[in-house]
C-alpha cells in the first residue's frame, strides 16, 4: 500500500491528511494558518505536521510517496512555486521546494480550487469522469478544470480562473479590476449583495422578515428562505442569480464540454432548490443543445475532503 | 518524406492541398462545395479529387500517410463524425469511414476552426508555440484552442465555441439563441451593425461620407476608415468594438493563459489600428496581469492555407 500526505494551504487552517491508494483519508490534522507569519514560519510548519502526521499514524518516511499541496492564488505547478497569493501577501514563494528540503520527500502543488475538483475526480460527486469543471461559489467564484484525468493548468500560470470571464460587460465592479465577471454575479457575495438591494428598493418585500428588520443580517441563505414564502422579490432575486450562474456553467460547456459540471460552497445547501432550475436552464441554453451532449450539473460532495484528496492525487 | 492530403471542407469551396512533412503545400485544388448536394455526393467528390491530387503530383498510393479534413459544424474527431453542420444541414455524417472506404487511405477530421488553429501552429503566426488560442472574426466567431501542441476537442464534441461565451447577458441576440455573446458582439456582422446603427443616429457622421450615403454599402471596412478622418461617431463604435473583443480575448486568456492569442478574418486586415489598442486592453485587463503571463495578440497569416495545413498535420 502507499501512502500520500495532502495538504490544503486555506486562509484560517492548514488541514493535513494521510490519504491512502484508495483515497481514504486514514488520518487528519487542521493547524491555524497565522497568514501574519512570514512565508517560511508557515512552510516550516507545514513541513513538521505533514511528517508528525504520518509518524503518529505509525508510518516511516519510506511508506510515504511524496506531498501534495493545494495552495490559494495563482500556482505554477511545473516549478512547483505560488507566484502569486493576494490573501497570503506571497509572491514567488518556492513552495515545493521548500518543503521537500524540509521533509525529504517529493512535493508536487497546484492551486486549491484544482485539487478540489481533482478530488471530487477521484472520490467524489465526479468519480470515473474524465473531464470535469468545478464551480466555487462563495466570497468570489473560483473554478478547476480536469481533462483527461489531470489538473488543467493552463499553458502558463494563471489559467483557469473561471470566475473571471466576463458576463456584463461593464457591469458590476469586480475583484480582479474588471466591471462585469462572473464572479461578480454568481458569488455568494453577490448573492448577498443583490438581496440586500432588492429588500432596500421593496420595503414591504418578505425579505424583511426572514432577516428580522435588519439588513446586516441578510446572508446567503436569506433569499431562498423569503422565496419560499412566495415573496416576489426574493423570486425575482433567485430567478436572476440562477441565470447568472446558469449563463456561467452554459459557457464552460461550450468552451470545454466536460463530462459533469459540479458546483460547490454554502448556498449548494440550498441542493434542489437550485440545481433543479439551473441545470433546466443549462440544457435550454448551451449551444448545438438538440445535437450535443449537455453535462449533468451536481453539488460537490466531499466538502473540506476534497482539497486534500486532490493534493494527494498529485502523485497519481 | 512522407506526405499527406489536407482538405478544408468550406461552404462554398472544398480546397485540397498535398502536404509535406515541413507543412509546404506542394500541390492543391479547389471544388465547389454545392451544398445542396447529398453528403454521399459531397463526400464522393471529396475521395475523387484528393486521390486525383497526389496522383497527378506524380505519387503512389502508398506515399500519402493519410487523409486530414477539417469540417464545419460539430465534429466527433474520436468517432470521425460529423454530428450536426447547420451549413451544409449535416447530422451524424460518417464522413473519416465513407471517405476511408472510398480511397483506403487512413482519415483524421476536426472541426475546421481547430484545423486553421493547428496550421498556425505547425507553420504560421504561432510556430513553435504549445499552446495557442486562434479567434476568427466573420459572419460569427468561431475558435480554435491547441493545448499541448494537439487540438483540444473537448470532453465531448462541441466544446472550443469560444464564440459562444456570455459577454453581455441579456443583450443583442446571438445565432445559437442566447442574448449577448461574443458572436453578437465581435464578428464581423456585429461590427457593421453597430457601425449603421451608429451612422442612422447620427445623420451628420463621417460615416455617411465613407459609404456614399448609402448604408447598404457599410461593411466591415467602413468603421476603420471613418475613423481615420477623425469622425468622433466611428472613433466610438470602434473603440466599442476593441472593448467587446478584447474582454472576449481576456476571458481566453483567464482560462487558457496560451502562449498567444491570434486572430484572423477580413477585419484583421486593419493590422496596427486594431492589434495595438487590443494589445493594451487586453494587457490592463487579465486577472492577476502585474504577475501573471500576458499572451501576445497577433494577426495569423497562413490564410486559406492554415485549415489545410491543420487538416493535413493531424497526422503528426
Amino acid at each position: 500500500m502507499k501512502y500520500r500526505v495532502g495538504i490544503d494551504l486555506g486562509g484560517t487552517f492548514i488541514k493535513f491528511g494521510l490519504v491512502d491508494e484508495e483515497y481514504n483519508i486514514l488520518f487528519h490534522n487542521n493547524i491555524p494558518t497565522k497568514t501574519e507569519r512570514t512565508p517560511e514560519e508557515i512552510m516550516d510548519d507545514m513541513a513538521t505536521h505533514a511528517v508528525k502526521l504520518y509518524t503518529e499514524y505509525g508510518l516511516k518516511k519510506t511508506d510515504i510517496e511524496g506531498i501534495g499541496i493545494g495552495s490559494p492564488g495563482t500556482v505554477d505547478a511545473g516549478k512547483g512555486v505560488v507566484i502569486y497569493s493576494n490573501n497570503f501577501g506571497w509572491n514567488d514563494v518556492n513552495l515545493a521546494d521548500y518543503i521537500s528540503g524540509k521533509t525529504g520527500h517529493e512535493v508536487r502543488i497546484s492551486n486549491d480550487a484544482n485539487c478540489a475538483t481533482l478530488g471530487e475526480v477521484k472520490a467524489g460527486a465526479a468519480k470515473e469522469c474524465r473531464n470535469c469543471i468545478l464551480i466555487t461559489l462563495g466570497t468570489g467564484v473560483g473554478g478547476g478544470v480536469v481533462i483527461n484525468g489531470n489538473i488543467f493548468e493552463g499553458g502558463h500560470a494563471g489559467g483557469a480562473e473561471l470566475g473571471h470571464t466576463m458576463l456584463i460587460a461593464g457591469g458590476e465592479k469586480c475583484t480582479c479590476g474588471r466591471n462585469g465577471c462572473l464572479e461578480a454575479y454568481a458569488s455568494a457575495s453577490a448573492l448577498i449583495r443583490d438581496t440586500k438591494r432588492a429588500a432596500l428598493d421593496n420595503i414591504h418585500s418578505g425579505i424583511w422578515r426572514i432577516c428580522a428588520g435588519d439588513h446586516k443580517r441578510i446572508d446567503g441563505k436569506t433569499v431562498f428562505d423569503a422565496a419560499k414564502t412566495g415573496d416576489k422579490t426574493a423570486i425575482k432575486v433567485l430567478e436572476n442569480y440562477i441565470s447568472y450562474l446558469g449563463d456561467g456553467i452554459v459557457d464552460m460547456v461550450n468552451i470545454f464540454r466536460p463530462d459533469k459540471v459540479l458546483i460547490s460552497g454554502g448556498v449548494c445547501e440550498q441542493g434542489d432548490t437550485l440545481t433543479v432550475p439551473l441545470r433546466a436552464y443549462v440544457r435550454n441554453n448551451c449551444f448545438a443543445s438538440e445535437a450535443s451532449f449537455i453535462p449533468e450539473i451536481e453539488i460537490a460532495k466531499l466538502g473540506n475532503k476534497a482539497g486534500i484528496i486532490g493534493a494527494a492525487s498529485l502523485f497519481d
